[in-house]
């Protein structure tokens, strides 16, 4: 798996709402009303990352959850975490 | 909910595998074989945070999850916290 260019994670990106890039990840911060829907996203996070065997680092507090994504191989961002951000976007 | 003295949680925690106190919070690194075991602990930790109105901040990636609990309102660490891990240790 190839390590994207600053460019190509870039172009990838715009279309994922509250995507960002930085540093060597990809990252989105979550907030929503209820602990339940913080959940339900991260429920949705694992069984996309069994699905695509590939799991991000996550974090949270009550409503609030942050997906990271690198692909530690490659030292970088790679399309496998472009693609998780898709899945999750999909299931939104 | 009354903020315990550090007294209280260290004698508190001893019963408790692995729970430590530090700086006002108290927490616990788990680590597991698989991601499938890493998920049901923070499933576990759903439900118990729903049941007891009380939840932990959470942090983890692939087989290793991070519990770290205190009381906002109290400043520090309260019985609401030992419950808390309590219950997840009660359910491993």
């Amino acid at each position: 798996m190839k390590r994207l260019t600053k460019q190509d994670i870039d172009d990838q990106l715009k279309g994922l709402k509250g995507w960002e890039y930085k540093e060597n990840y990809i990252f989105k911060n979550f907030i929503f009303q209820t602990f339940f829907e913080a959940f339900t996203l991260l429920c949705k996070a694992a069984f996309i990352a069994e699905k695509l065997d590939h799991h991000p680092d996550w974090s949270g507090v009550y409503n609030k959850v942050t997906l990271k994504l690198n692909t530690h191989d490659a030292g970088g961002v790679t399309q496998k975490d472009i693609d998780f951000a898709i899945e999750i976007e999909k299931s939104m």
